[in-house]
């Protein structure tokens, strides 16, 4: 369905990085879902550029929701939310040199020259605001039915955060207020200067969010297709730059036996639980009760200021870019919030479908 | 769609291990698509277990066509495709201790105790028959049409193949032909001797896949959720024991910087292309032309002789399992073929979108 | 989704006149719905030519389920069906003169020369068959939930059946067993006169088909594009001949005033209910509670002996045809069953949306 | 898809009618048609109340397109269009007795109370202003392809106006320039005046919409469930107070035998044509290159002055009410703008499925 993800339960994207407006229209959510609209912003703020590290660009995200909610709360008709583009400086965009490593040229191609080529238009990073508020909502009632997503920045720059501690209740709820979301302080103390230093040499690095799920079901995804692992990933390959998603030990499995691969199942309380979650919380497509725990890889923004051999599809010739305009050195850690959203929106969309509309309500 | 998948062109998976029969039905296909029986029937040979390393059940796979297509080409109406299940041994299962790794436990809560469990029912490998045969119609029109695809398992049991080499057209040529999908023999008799170790154990292997597509136009794809590579991603998924799917260097990505990451854009012959592949044929959702290439993670045969902790579903009580019956110590050397059928479903489907049915005839 | 109807709840069907084999594939089932094969070989009976009003084609139905069903019950998993075609005498039909009123030139332009032309191909009534025997299963699980559908030949060549009583649950029960479904059975042998004179004549008969269903909860149905009037409206348009579809008084509400043609809320033990149903059940796309009603126009069989003007699409001159073969002097009567079943699987699939998938069972 | 409609090309709707915007997201267009604002315009007035014998809201529909087009064009993204609510007197509506004939009720059970009942919120004739605006950008399109269409009041309150003339393409001409649209002007005014007489009597009437599509290639549709009549009947029966919808001769094709009811076909210019049209255009589900023409029968308008008897939804006891406000004694002539613009919505995706996303530019 193009630019909508969800089969019960959908989201639809729409708008440009210099268009007036960008939104999202959710439909098919549940009726009486109460919107919080400062945990809107908050999710916002924690996409949002800042400091040293990010984009100067102002961002300030005043959305607007204008349908599907009423007296605070969802209808269970379309909620569309909408963020006008507010310090937006077209002239940093002209038409020429494609941006290596963006999709200045596969946009080209695809929409045959049509494409608004400004700042990235409809593939700008930008769009995410829209989708991280849509999800926001989701997060929001997901967490009052007792299922948790979080995510952290695994890696950046070569340097591992910590692992998820033998109580992941209290790390979500810390990665969840953290600007920089990293479990291990002085992990990402140093990350964040290996993302100065690439700035400062007008590179960029990348690196791995690892996104946790408490307190979901056992019991949804489907055999084929609509595996939980294939719906997460069609969704998180959305987010801009992941490349690689994992579930579980992920590419690990491929070098272990199956005897510690396979997690052993146990009765913990009267149900069912494994001792291990190497599978990362999925058997056969279908969510067994356990954490699901997957892992994105995020490349290297690719907008740096180091010149770079391109192509000027104006004038269709080789040429050289340095990229100027407000860019990020790093998105990995903004990437989070968007991850938390698309994780929230799969999740709340594969429960519809097997409980009925209203049962996140 | 559950156990559907595609957009305009569809594929639709029925059927259980010990059921009657399995089958696949394509709908959207172009009409007058010429369907050879033998591809098809080689196709099945190359996923079928074969050897001392692969399970000693028989699967002749007799197909039959029983819709859509008329005079040896396709209609362009539903494709139904049945495969008999022969060799059959029910007696080898019965309902009770779920084996560790497998959907056991998931499909029984997902169904509520009415999932057919004998040999894994729909989630059972075999499933995969049909899905081969399906997609094997497709990678044959898609070959005609100057779009290649091919896999080999570029690891296994700890050890690496070699990579595509400069003529990877001949590479291709070269895989699907081969029984054991290796670019370097001597590196797939090592991997061979791997899994009979494993195999003497009572154990098992995993490994990765990587399979390259050539000749793909650009502009395939959508900038939101029907990403190139989130379609891709959804539907290899569903090859059983798939945990992680990565693109281009994929995880290998989060470690570099902008500058290595970014391939630059140049001019070939006129065409814009790459001087590199670090994004694996695709940016921004959408390929560029270049070779996609995507390497998936399969994790080690959850069959397996040894005994593994495990719990009585029947019974409700913890208890131990050694898996009897007939299974693969690998899978990996056989899920090639599957991610060959899969690739070219979501290739012809991206490709269905753009251009119109008919396209690929 | 071309050949492929429903969100939740989907059904697809393949298969040809001439084929081996037609069949369907039912996916998003409850698991544990009881599969009565005795109920669905009575549908299609219901649905089976009989007598001197129908073709002389032996239509034995012998089905086989051969997924998603195990000790009798519906796993959850994709149900496929298949009904072989026995008794087909492909001789009777050669390509080249198209008929008149059928799919025969359309089919020719869709499918660029590559349809299966016997008997229609994939445009047969027969296909029917399978889709009836697919929607039984629903059929009979609603009605343990208390939702009880029916049909009757409302009007055929002129004739008008009576109308529903005051006790519809009776007439349904009634109906369900009737070779010919009409409440008055002089009208009943009134229409059957009808049609014999008819097929004297070389020529056809049409008809109204008027379905009710009793039991719906209210609140089933979306506010704009996938409203319960467009749902039931997409799917019965498959039924072949089916040209129009009204709802409630349909068509007669162009005539009357609002006053009129709103019905009145009232309060009955406690529920809210309308006085009368000039609506059919449905307001605003949503189903209130009252039983929903509508009419299907049924064209006369285009298949007729006598002369007709066509083209030769084969010389693609013009000629004349006087259609062989077995074929019904009128089809209205048999396509009530294929009704029934229809309507079972739009109204399965709007309750699986709004309740989940494990409404039904 | 709930609020959505479409397979290649797909529109959403959103909104409420007293929030502050309604709005409509078209995906999957092609990239490159050009945006005539102007043409909406025009579009959005033939849809607006006007004069004594409509409601006295003054809509002014300053709309907004706020992404998918660049330097006036599509550019293939999505493509939102937001209309915001200009003169909205929410007090008139207070949340208590049901009206008659609308969806207070089912909206009420559907939402389980978290409607936002305002002049019917959602279900409000208001949204299809957002839909006459998306239609718009597609009739413009497939007219510049040589696909015209066009609606007229065919019988309002019992007066039937004339038939297509012998120059369709004229009579279309001269309907999408007319206010109120019938092609014999002196029924036109009877009409008007029924209509006013109606309203005098603070009742309302009803109608029937008759649309033709000219200029159609045959072989638009699928075989099953997506036929031309069920895709465009689904779509159809979301003009709010459409209940039935008939291709062809419809319901009077019922009565009629199989020699009449067949169109005979023949050879006109080298290609293949039909000497009537009783089937409207289409045979098997797919278009035969004939004019295709259906009616939709238009209830009269619930809301009227008139007492009747309902139930008070907030303290659940019958009552009495005069609907106060300002609404319309007859919508069918306001309704045919939306008509066309669904019609256009269906045609451009049913075209876009079989010859790609791009054949409308």
């Amino acid at each position: 369905m193009k630019n909508t993800f969800g089969n019960s339960l959908t989201v639809t994207l729409f708008g440009e990085s210099h268009g007036p407006e960008i939104g999202a229209v959710l439909d098919g959510l549940p009726s009486g879902i109460r919107v919080d609209e400062a945990f809107i912003a908050e999710r916002l703020r924690l996409r949002r550029p800042a400091g040293a590290i990010s984009t100067a660009r102002q961002e300030q995200d005043p959305f607007r929701i204008v349908s599907g909610v009423f007296e605070g709360k969802t209808t269970g008709t379309p909620l569309a939310i909408l963020i006008p583009n507010g310090d937006v400086r077209s002239r940093d965009y002209t038409f020429g040199p494609a941006r290596p490593g963006h999709a200045d040229y596969t946009a080209h191609i695809r929409y045959g020259g049509h494409e608004d080529y400004r700042g990235g238009g409809h593939f700008s990073g930008r769009i995410t605001a829209a989708l991280t508020a849509a999800g926001a909502i989701l997060l929001d009632a997901l967490r009052k039915k007792g299922i948790r997503i979080g995510t952290h920045v695994a890696r950046c720059a070569g340097i591992d955060d910590a692992s998820f501690s033998a109580d992941p209740g209290q790390d979500l709820e810390k990665l969840n207020h953290a600007g920089f979301a990293v479990l291990d302080e002085r992990k990402g103390a140093e990350m964040r200067e290996a993302i100065a230093r690439a700035a400062e040499d007008g590179d960029s690095v990348g690196g791995v969010l690892e996104t946790l799920v408490l307190g979901l079901p056992a019991g949804a995804g489907e055999p084929w297709f609509d595996t939980a692992e294939g719906e997460l990933a069609h969704a998180l390959f959305s987010i801009p730059a992941v490349k690689g998603v994992e579930f579980g030990d992920g590419f690990a499995l491929a070098d272990i036996r199956g005897s510690e691969a396979n997690d052993a199942l146990i009765l913990r309380e009267g149900q069912v639980a494994t001792t291990t979650n190497h599978n990362g919380g999925i058997n056969g497509g279908i969510t067994n009760g356990m954490p699901v725990i997957f892992r994105c890889a995020v490349k290297p923004t690719p907008s740096i200021r180091k010149e770079q051999r391109t192509v000027d599809l104006a004038e269709n010739r080789e040429t050289a870019i340095a990229v100027a305009g407000r860019h990020d050195p790093a998105i990995v850690h903004r990437a989070r919030a968007v991850a938390d959203s698309v994780t929230a929106i799969v999740i709340a969309d594969l429960l519809a479908q097997r409980y009925g509309t209203q049962w996140l309500a």
